[in-house]
């Protein structure tokens, strides 16, 4: 593999999800940071060089930029023992993963980044109207997971995949969102058992 | 391959990727249909049986049950001519389909499901005051695929894959949500392109 660079905000659980990948696997990557809350993803030099979407993670490749967390862990992981080779699991591993993006990311890891870093006293009057919907539709997530992880240790078959690491980062954040997770007590077993997995790197140590 | 089902509502542009794609690889499809404005995915039997979310569509293979369309889509296309090999393509073309669920879906599809469907005057407060938010998000969703599309026929490599099938899906819809496509002359081109591919079919046919 080329070598690779991983431009992130070390606060964001999507570019944790990269470096817990790279973790498992053992792949080194290089890190430049970025500082979300003072735009720096929004300078023009980031829009034209790493990524015209003025979002982090972006995996840089060699000379080519991969934005996306969810496909950056499956470049990373594409072909080892993190993606099943089974037809039916690849697809529901990615079926978590297309979950995690539309139905758990936007309200969990939203609520967190507005109640613990921009503060709900500098919320715009529409981000504060969409607060109650938000954690309803949070805690219907955390729900759907916790119902699934019922008498299961991993989300997709009997080790750990892909979707268990994407979903692990901002799940196991979710209460600086204000979401109580002793409610799931599927879930906290699920998240010690992702902790205790060799290889697991912590959020701040990452 | 066991029997497949696909669980939808013809209305639904997340299902329309499903027929598409089964279209294009001449995989014949069951269909059950259901209208999600008369509720009927979020009956007991539905949310038992078919998805514990609530949301079609579903692709049922043989007795199990696989939600979320991009996923649906994986396992259909899974190594087909739809799905690169390239290690860096096949991550990209992910890249694209996650895209496709954060920053455009919620945008362009859900606006023309609340203008279109539902009616702006049923619309709750809390959506009517996300309604700028959501159309700027929207065309800034366009503006990029339009800048990646300048020169390119496809939106990755240089055949069709899963992430213009993916893309074609709700942006061919997208002037009945309120958006201009007139304003994006890369994306009118490219969605001609898709259109005129063999094997296409047309939303309203499919």
């Amino acid at each position: 593999m080329s070598k690779m660079i991983l431009h992130e905000d070390p606060i964001s659980g999507n570019c944790y999800k990269i470096r817990l990948t790279a973790a498992h696997l053992g792949i080194p990557l290089e890190r430049r940071e970025y500082d979300i809350l003072a735009g720096e993803t929004r300078t023009t030099e980031f829009l034209s060089n790493v990524n015209p979407n003025g979002r982090i993670p972006v995996l840089q490749i060699g000379d080519r930029f991969l934005p996306e967390s969810n496909a950056a862990c499956w470049y990373l992981a594409s072909g080892s023992h993190l993606v099943p080779q089974d037809r039916f699991d690849q697809a529901d591993m990615l079926r978590w993963m297309f979950f995690e993006q539309y139905s758990h990311e936007p309200n969990i890891a939203t609520l967190r980044f507005w109640r613990a870093f921009v503060g709900e006293e500098r919320l715009s009057s529409v981000q504060r109207a969409m607060v109650p919907a938000k954690e309803a539709a949070g805690d219907d997530a955390l729900r759907l997971m916790n119902d699934h992880l019922e008498g299961r240790q991993f989300l997709v078959g009997s080790t750990i995949t892909l979707a268990d690491i994407c979903l692990y980062a901002y799940t196991h954040l979710a209460e600086a969102g204000g979401f109580d997770l002793k409610a799931y007590a599927n879930i906290l077993a699920w998240l010690e058992v992702v902790r205790l997995q060799p290889r697991h790197i912590a959020f701040e140590d990452a």
